[in-house]
């Protein structure tokens, strides 16, 4: 299904091998050692092809699917297709995702350090590790097992690497530690100065910055997503965060453990995340606030004050959401009376 | 009248030769084969000079213009300065587009494959490709005649680039089948991995991204601007788009033909646009989304519905426009009751 | 305090010498050969340590600072720790810029250039330029002296750089004249086409863009930044400004003095700002507008109007504050009358 220019196929797996690989349940499978040829959304799936079901809106897409396999709830094994091997799980989506990187496993490095590369003599270059043509790396970099780093990209002296991470086309990195089996996306900035100036009408002063960006394990930084080293204290990007393209982080900003990062949010200096905070497309954050674990922002917010743990907020000045939709109703309501 | 150390002007040419490349009929031409030297906006011409009036805001300028020759509206004909040639269209910048090309015709590749770039040996090369120094051509990809690619511009394995199509410097393209005379501008990142994991609280999983971008004929994509690659089916963007800077396409979105998408737009995952789309600075729109052809955002919009064809929206949440109009009176009328 | 492996000290500095350095007043200086080591905040400082107090938010951690110097305004010289010495000042903060750039200096150009940088033969490189591996430098560039230009970094044929200026890795510039000690951040985009078309139903008909981007002295343009060049004027940014991340300017931008352009902030074609603009995260200026000297626009504005001297606005559309935060407060009551 997917071109072969551009992905290698794994397999074909058997019922048996996927049920044991994502903990699934079989149901409907007289022939454990059948295979499957390829993962593929419902739509355009035949008998040799697994799939997912996941999303309720999907129903109509399900019941009628040729997919010879299917991941699914409990709950909705009878409306299959007679023909359908189904594997049942609560996170459907999450099974799905095991089975696919079978598949398609992610890039590994190949070892290969290239003759195009120019590498400092003074770097420490793990095993095993991936160096692309152009990639620059400087003086006394520490370089893990493992690594990729991938054409043109630029890693500063001194910034350390963990194993199993990748660095993507043309992205930069420079005062920084990096953890394990991270993926930094192309043309992202990390390790820049901060905007940090005295301000002043004889010109804005600018004031040294000193930290450095300290990313936890398991971290995805989105294409062209800026972060800005710590002003003196560390900017902190705690484990398995996930941040999306065209992102900005200040100076001194720390995301706890597993943070959603989407599209163009904005996170101003100082700016504390809890752990498990979810900022949607567009949102801004201002600085110097502390959002509590577990909350919510919507996309196109304004944030200008602190987060409750749990808290769901939307809006420009943000305000709890259901105060939001409030707002958003009796706008509508108001411009209705003066018709 | 452009500096010459990054122009290179061509000409000059007839009014004749003009009038000819441009479709526009000539008024007040008494010598077809007097020529002009150069383009300029109407402010900074002279008798030497070519320019055109279009916007009527312009209309002082136009009637007090020294320039010698001037695009306009038949309708301005009798407004114009007594020695001034007139070119009259329907359409006076297009027109002056035209002219202006083939005084500063756009770039050609001059053939030449730097020896500092590095190319693929399974890469397959068209005629008179232009290679830059630092540029990096994958195995298999596929470089259309006349192609450029810029210094420090990565091009992924198996890509396909079309014809006449221009690579920006440090721009990276990867899983991404371009058209012909696309323009993709410097550091714009194409096909990297759309934002796609199972989300909990055990570690947000990734899902294997295994579509494509595929990219139609005489589009442009502005700097620093990101497409991410589908999920399964394709990222897709029609013939003739116009791109912005700094614009964030999610996975398997899809604009039909000549949507113009200005500056900081972001446009969540698996959206559909239409033909002619406008999407104005800095609005957003979220996912699994309908827009109709012809359909116009206002800037800073925040959609969250779907948008029937020739539709305009403004606000956050967006409503039809003169909703939002009347909502901006109503706050403001509000305020002024409560002093 | 500053990790060794990013930040190289230099120092020890007197109590004579920082206050020389500073023009700070000493106060409670018994020995003017006293020694501070490093600088760092108030909270994690000893007495080998010299500081700061600035926001009187941080009074608390003054009065009990171990600190063994610090900068603070005369006001507060009787809540000190009676052990430390004070260097009072109007502008703490300031005086901190100047005594930290002594002991954490800018980098300065180290002379080299690399045998893996690509310079071309028609470049004027001046004296003590550093020109790091990658980098790519056109034709007829003029690079002034002590300038740095890092890796993979592309400056386009014709493009002036003056005298200690300093390019981030992976940066492309054409079209462009830059002023002395200006810092252009990784990832920056400067000088490309501007958003420029003739629009129709038969095509968008690209505009050649004939101006350039011309940068004053002493400028900062963000990480992923992108500064379209003039269409026929020039954009022109002004002496002292500073343009954070993932900012985008169009083409025929103006901007004066000393102006403060904060993260994801947009500004539309041929808008020009005076001096001392601030524009705030995420506001957006739509085209053709003039902004006056000293405005002030708040976070995720949408500016649709004129802006007089000295004037603050907020709000999309964006209204003067004083207004906005009235609105604000209107929409709270009114759907508090509605429960």
């Amino acid at each position: 299904m997917a071109d072969s220019r551009f992905f290698k196929r794994k397999g074909p797996f058997s019922v048996q091998e996927i049920a044991e690989l994502t903990g699934a349940e079989l149901v409907n499978a007289p022939d454990p050692s059948r295979r499957f040829d390829d993962v593929s959304p419902l739509q355009n799936a035949d008998a040799s092809i697994l799939s997912f079901f996941d999303n309720r809106k999907y129903l109509d897409a399900f019941v009628s699917s040729s997919a010879g396999g299917c991941f699914a709830r409990p709950e909705f094994v009878d409306r299959a297709p007679a023909d359908m091997v189904l594997f049942t799980t609560s996170d459907p989506y999450r099974a799905y995702a095991k089975a696919a990187t079978a598949y398609y496993p992610f890039d590994a490095a190949n070892g290969v350090v290239s003759p195009h590369a120019i590498v400092a003599d003074t770097a420490m270059i793990g095993k095993g590790v991936q160096i692309d043509a152009g990639a620059v790396i400087g003086e006394n970099c520490e370089i893990g097992d493992g690594v990729i780093i991938s054409s043109n990209a630029v890693i500063g002296e001194g910034v350390v690497i963990g194993a199993g991470s990748r660095i993507g086309a043309g992205a930069t990195i420079s005062h920084c530690l990096i953890g394990n089996l991270c993926l930094i996306y192309p043309g992202a900035r990390i390790g820049q100065d901060g905007f940090g100036f005295a301000m002043g009408a004889q010109g804005h002063l600018k004031v040294p910055q000193l930290g450095r960006v300290v990313i936890g394990n398991d971290v995805e930084v989105g294409a062209n997503s800026t972060i800005d080293r710590g002003a003196g204290p560390d900017t902190v990007i705690g484990n398995g965060c996930r941040i999306d393209n065209l992102v900005q982080i200040g100076h001194n900003v720390e995301l706890g453990m597993g943070c959603v990062i989407v599209s163009q949010v904005g996170i101003s200096g100082s700016t504390k995340l809890g752990n498990f905070v979810v900022a949607a497309g567009q949102a801004g954050i201002t600085g110097h606030l502390e959002i509590g674990d577990g909350a919510k922002i919507a996309a196109q917010s304004g944030v200008m004050k602190n987060i409750g743990a749990g808290e769901t907020v939307g809006g420009s000045p943000a305000v709890p959401v259901m105060e939001y939709h409030k707002q958003t109703v009796a706008l509508s309501r108001l411009i209705r009376k003066k018709k």
